[in-house]
């Protein structure tokens, strides 16, 4: 299986303007080693974060270059295995950052909240600080996306390219489905999580390096807004927006469109949504917090009986 | 056991400024009996729903006022049951109400969705609309409350007493703790939904009539800021407010605050959410946005152990 | 001129539930006392305010029951004068309370702000507190409204029916239009400011005492549903949401529904509106916000031409 | 003096990826030719934008390349004079795109807006549609940045870096300071507009192409977070977020920093503000809005007294 690491400095854009590290075909399993979102350079509980960190933060690899990927096609990314590559995890409370705490965005002029690492060994399928501070081993991409059409966005933002959704359904055994939006698609992911609550309250889950492992294929010719994910159960759409009312709008909204494209009426499918759709928050800290809206495969087939 | 029916006008507010229709002793199993949000006055699918509604929208039964309430106090409401009165639910496509359409705070210039009543029938645990539109029984009460200090707050708002919440915790099997502000408590519930998806999209149900089995205790001197629930496996805090981060922000926080009580350290239970916190929309229609913060039982006792 | 005092405690609520206090006639001059948001607790600048204050804030004089008043009327309030009744001001910066702080709704685990008292001598038409703090007088009614029709609103909140706009165009020389609700229309008013910023940025502003001198006339069967205003040269509505663009679409869409009474196409009035609309902040500190959107009348009458 | 035109196409990004289309010297006035947000393809009232408009909006001219900027350094910019090319103005109103309706960001189900394309004559210093749609000429620059330094930004969006504030404050005889992230400062224009009123209601202005006579300056070694204006009179930030209130808090945080530059203690700037502080909305249209706070410099001056 062919591997993917990052040749020289990576990324903290997903973006056109930089040149691809590796191709990959249709239907080609691949694995992409990732770092951590601090670039690995938290390494013990006595490490000052604010001090050890770069510039910037979430290190993409990428892009990767999808060989036949057109504009107008989509991305089908095939997670099939996430492994770490280190026996532990990090979390940090940063200055600043954060879903409880004033930050760049929604500015106070209240003291930041302390500083604080939290270090977790990997062992028997549980990350582990301390006896209260012990969660299972769930482990997702924070990060995956392909490049927009015009812009470079930022590493720590989601949007409709994907990015950093931090939603803990783009986890193995599921089906993320992402815009084209340039020849090659352009493909990044990074940051995996070893766990995350909804929200990632603090702004940093159980951050670890990893290998991940991989298949595209190409939709050609169908056009998606919005990334979506397919699960062996269930049909999603995370939108990503402030204030968060509007991402939950983007998400029932583009999965509204989805059962239209399955053969639901529209207001028949507003109403399914109303009685059965499930919507929870993936992040509630980026640049853009992220929403998840599902439904039920067997609801959502349902009209195509 | 004692059954509750509203004798007059049901009340469209949480109100210490009305007279109790009933007194509950602690410890008491009472039957209440709701009307359903459009005061049981939809009945077919040809019905105008804006030409039929009254005034205003979800009555309530109530104040039921609750022996040796005192102000500090919190009310422990256990949900024995909810049965329905009868065979069917409704569920309205409302002109200016909803999750995506323009609204009376959410101001646009666009023409209203347009309305649609959906019937749906209640039988073999099921409610069927068509064959698209089938969903299991669910039930939950949409709206459960106790009177607030000072103001008299519409039956349409969900806040710190409660109110409109339209959460599916608020279900058989599981504890609501409610704050009691005034003498009595000035307890109120209605608004049972035979079943209802996460946000409540287009802003109704599967709105029912129903019987509704409490059991009321009371906590003396045990003062809570925002309602609480407890199921057989799950500690929730629900947070009400706009933006819908904000709701967030308090649902977590609140959330914190309870870990704290069972021995948490702020900052470890602040971690802890990060890493196994649950947050999900109860509804995105009404006045304020709710949604449910959640943390297992078995993490959030593990700091007494 | 008829003088109203509050005859016992001052209202926290604009509320129906209450007795009037005085009653007043259309066309009627009236000088109306009002206290301080601190209710006249705060005198020195080494006093501590959250020691001080007592449960409730922002006190009113009412209700004022104005005879003739009709659901379904508009209330016309014609700011005479604004007098204060001390010397001095008052500004308070309050723990979890202001416009750059996490406060009880924008939740966060950040320490509060320092409590700070800010004493202003009023002389010779400037408000003194040091030589970097002195500002012109120029005063208005933070808060003035009408009872709602079923709810009781907390004197914090600005809503329909006016109450805590905190907006500095509710100053003499104006008319404030008001909804009536129920009859008498149960009329509230207090918190004057002897100035203040666009936002109200620490939450509170020159806060005095003051004499109020209004002039009450009724527009029989003429239906407004958000507070209006009239000065010399302009029309305004007050919008009062959260999150803040909500305000703002509120008062420009009811400034829309103005110009279309004054004769403008809709699709006009919201051209006109885009470029030469006035849209500033009164308040980003209550528990809504509130906006003002304005017009200057020779652009507004220019379709009745 | 020098003309700057663009050689090829327009720029709809904001970007250091770009090769620079002109140099300028710090000092140096020079003037640039800007094309209207819709690429001056809509030439009378029967055209149909949708149609007509290519896939991006607001062409900017730039990068412009100023000989010295670093990172680090501020960019200020003097606005001399803006005349217009042609004489008329053109606003729209498009399909989902606007304050008062359903956008691509705050999605809705509703049928989108009808379009309409309002030309505006210029003579005699107004620009006039019809008898009820004539307005003054009050030229400003609707866009204005300098290149981030990782992203490349929409030419639709305002941030840190400027871009498409749409804030009437940058106007011939103000100064806009930006910050400078990249070699040369990468600066860029566009999107004049005739005249705006606050909020730009229906998302397009009166929109003009225009000769911009401009000149810069080097501020070697001074570091700003976000864009600033310096008008004759008074001292300006421009903050741009969604929701609203995190623009508001950036700007009112931003001019508070500014102040203790100017000799300030914090809480007592904190508190000035609050009592004379301007805050109104420049856009409620883009995907971040743009508020302007402000303070006259007599009193932002009083500290350093």
């Amino acid at each position: 299986m062919k591997e993917i690491r990052q040749p020289g400095a990576h990324s903290y854009v997903f973006s056109r303007y930089l040149e691809p590290i590796a191709k990959v075909n249709p239907g080609e399993e691949v694995a992409i080693f990732t770092k951590d979102a601090f670039e690995d350079r938290i390494t013990k509980a006595t490490d000052i974060a604010s001090e050890i960190l770069g510039r910037y933060l979430n290190p993409q690899t990428g892009p990767i270059f999808v060989e036949g990927a057109e504009p107008g096609d989509t991305l089908a990314v095939h997670i099939i295995d996430i492994e770490p590559t280190r026996d532990y995890a990090v979390s940090v409370h940063l200055p600043n950052f954060g879903g409880l705490t004033g930050t760049e965005i929604t500015r106070m002029l209240n003291e930041p909240l302390p500083e604080k690492v939290f270090m977790y060994q990997l062992a028997d399928g549980m990350l582990t600080c301390n006896e209260r501070l012990s969660f299972p081993w769930r482990p997702f991409l924070g990060t995956i996306g392909t490049a927009p059409d015009l812009e470079a966005v930022s590493a720590l933002t989601p949007a409709e390219h994907g990015g950093n959704m931090d939603v803990p359904e783009t986890k193995p055994g599921n089906i993320v489905y992402l815009p084209v939006k340039v020849p090659g698609a352009y493909f990044y992911t990074g940051d995996c999580h070893a766990g995350q609550g909804d929200g990632e309250l603090c702004g940093t889950a159980l951050e670890i390096s990893a290998k991940v492992t991989l298949k595209f294929e190409l939709i050609k010719g169908k056009e998606i807004k919005w990334p979506r994910i397919e699960s062996p159960t269930e049909y999603m759409v995370v939108g990503s927006a402030r204030p968060m009312e509007d991402a939950a709008r983007i998400a029932y909204a583009e999965l509204i469109g989805w059962m239209v494209e399955l053969g639901w009426d529209k207001w028949e499918a507003y109403q399914a949504l109303t009685q059965i759709g499930k919507l929870h928050v993936g992040n509630m800290v980026d640049t853009y917090y992220s929403l998840v809206a599902k439904i039920d495969k067997k609801y959502a087939l349902s009209a195509s009986k």
